[in-house]
């Protein structure tokens, strides 16, 4: 597996913990909303273990925030996603598919409601901040769109829990899953949620305080030591297990809500009006013809840079991978794949080729774990 | 200056050429339209020195198509861009600002008219799809909207003209510059226009058919031989000094179209429809406040991986530097910056701190050469 470096410039915007991972040992980045995101600190095998055990503090400030505001938010926000958020409370983030007018997938970002009228659109990686604009031009409605200066650390791992107590005392532990609040720390408020993409636990800080974010940052490292803190990132391996699906990796503009196994976030039987309504009554009504599953594969080793095509045992092609990885857990390959009808029960035979050779594989249930 | 590895991913998209050009010996990348764009060979200043002299062929798919049709396209495309489309001409590509309702810039992208309903916006770095299908959808137009699977091979330097004679005959040389037509190999017609992200002169090949469009990769290195042909990627060093904008790096939302030079592509005298025309007017008529200049610094080098900030002699801030790079031809940094009125006058002394160390310069036009 040839290594390449990243050409940094302007346009791959850094973050303002940059230059602290950095000297902690970053080793790779990925780019995510045109900013760099860490994607290595030395072994990702250390790091997964480590993660399920320990603490770990993640630069996730790429996760951009796209923020509305304004009378007609609610109805952007409503419009742009197949989740009905009519009865969504102020304090609590919500997981929500953005489709377009074909029910395709155009990001699945985490929605913070901050206030009737202001929203946070916690994105993955793609401009919903142009898309909304756009909708809201057309559609001439009363909103303001902005991406604020927000830095999102993530603190994850089973003892995120100790360390956050420690800084911001017992009220943090006592905070719901995808509920939110406000800390101060070093004369600032912090928005603070208890969320993260990991499922081993933990916080992810909404820092808005440039500078009292990096105290905050350092104050994570110093108090951490006793619960064996560590720099990381979103770890392959993990989220695979886990079942976190990756826009752009694991889903695309091609694929609808459906066959990504979101049935839970789409509710066309509600009143709201949203994008693509029609269509996705028509797939529910008619069914899809492809579908996201997990598969374990017999192989010690596997690096996608790419789809990789997956076949029968009689060499039809039958779907595709999209993410994979080594587990320890089960050691063998697991990947993330979309299957085509009527393909996809668990228990298919696959077969796909990695380097040069054939392996067999099983269709299985997401999360692995 | 650290190095680090890019993760690659599927979400990083590969390009038809990626397995080329990695044999051939690219060394770094960047991500642009969350795709790989090749950004050194080894030796930026041996490659520019090279791109001056003879031909090279660039992997640069990353430069995305949006492909807009329908009864209603041009109605879509002028409303994204504030220069006049109405007498655009089939077969001919335009150098567009595309604005906000704001009139911040976008995107800069190079719109090719294929048909009377038929239009490509070859992007820069964002995703100006999103943008088109909100306003689409908004204002309820009738058009198709998608990414077609078109890959750019761009032939630039002073010998891409005989190497492209050569294996398309003398009427490619007879093309006006951003000019467009479809030439024919290995039984598949590709559009070729009279293009490219260098002043060095060349050729883009829009690739739709990427069977044929690998041999052509291919053959352009057998034929090319006898012109020193080489695999390259957009130089910075060339870039700058032409004058050649990117955006991300140079330009970003928070511009209008003036402070960026474009002034020539802002048509607000005319009759057309476009989003931000009102606030254009109002730039127009009261002048900015902001401008992108080119700035010359007594130092034999830069890294730029974020804004640097200027001062003035009297260390007030006036500035900021966005792109930089040695340039052998003059023996010193050049770089371009937005300065704040009214210090963007040819002249004007400015300091900026590189490497802890600070470092005088001169406010100059673009482009350098």
């Amino acid at each position: 597996m040839k290594k390449f470096n990243i050409a940094k410039s302007r346009r791959l915007r850094s973050t303002p913990y940059s230059s602290r991972i950095e000297s902690q040992g970053v080793t790779a980045y990925t780019i995510y909303n045109h900013m760099l995101l860490p994607a290595a600190f030395g072994s990702l095998e250390d790091l997964y273990h480590h993660l399920k055990e320990h603490v770990q503090i993640w630069d996730v400030a790429a996760e951009r925030q796209v923020e509305i505001s304004g009378p007609d938010s609610y109805k952007l926000v409503q419009l742009m996603t197949c989740r009905d958020l009519s009865k969504s409370k102020i304090g609590r983030c919500y997981y929500c598919p953005i489709i377009d007018d074909n029910g395709g997938m155009i990001n699945d970002p985490v929605i913070l409601k901050l206030k009737e009228d202001k929203w946070w659109i916690s994105i993955a990686d793609s401009d919903v901040i142009l898309f909304a604009k756009g909708l809201a031009i057309g559609n001439k409605l009363n909103v303001k769109i902005t991406e604020p200066n927000v830095n999102i650390l993530a603190v994850q791992g089973p003892k995120s829990f100790k360390l956050m107590e420690k800084i911001f005392g017992k009220k943090i532990t006592e905070m719901k899953f995808f509920g939110f609040d406000y800390f101060e720390f070093a004369g600032d408020k912090h928005l603070i949620a208890r969320s993260g993409w990991s499922k081993q636990g933990g916080y992810e800080i909404y820092v808005e305080h440039t500078k009292s974010g990096l105290q905050l940052y350092d104050k994570l490292f110093d108090e951490g030591k006793e619960f064996n803190v560590k720099p990381g990132c979103p770890n392959l391996i993990e989220r695979i297990e886990s079942g976190l699906l990756s826009y752009g990796n694991d889903i695309d503009n091609e694929d609808n809500p459906y066959e990504c196994g979101l049935d839970k976030y789409v509710n066309v039987n509600s009143d709201i009006n949203f994008l693509g309504k029609d269509k996705l009554i028509q797939y529910n009504k008619n069914g899809i013809k492809k579908k996201l599953m997990g598969v374990k594969i017999e192989s010690d080793s596997i690096s996608i840079t790419e789809t990789i095509e997956i076949y029968d045992n009689n060499e039809n092609h039958i779907g595709e991978l999209r993410s994979g990885v080594y587990s320890p857990h089960f050691n063998k390959v697991i990947g993330i794949a979309m299957l085509k009808k009527p393909n996809w029960d668990t228990g298919t035979k696959i077969k796909i080729n990695i380097n040069g050779k054939s392996v067999n594989g099983t269709v299985c249930d997401l999360p692995f774990i």
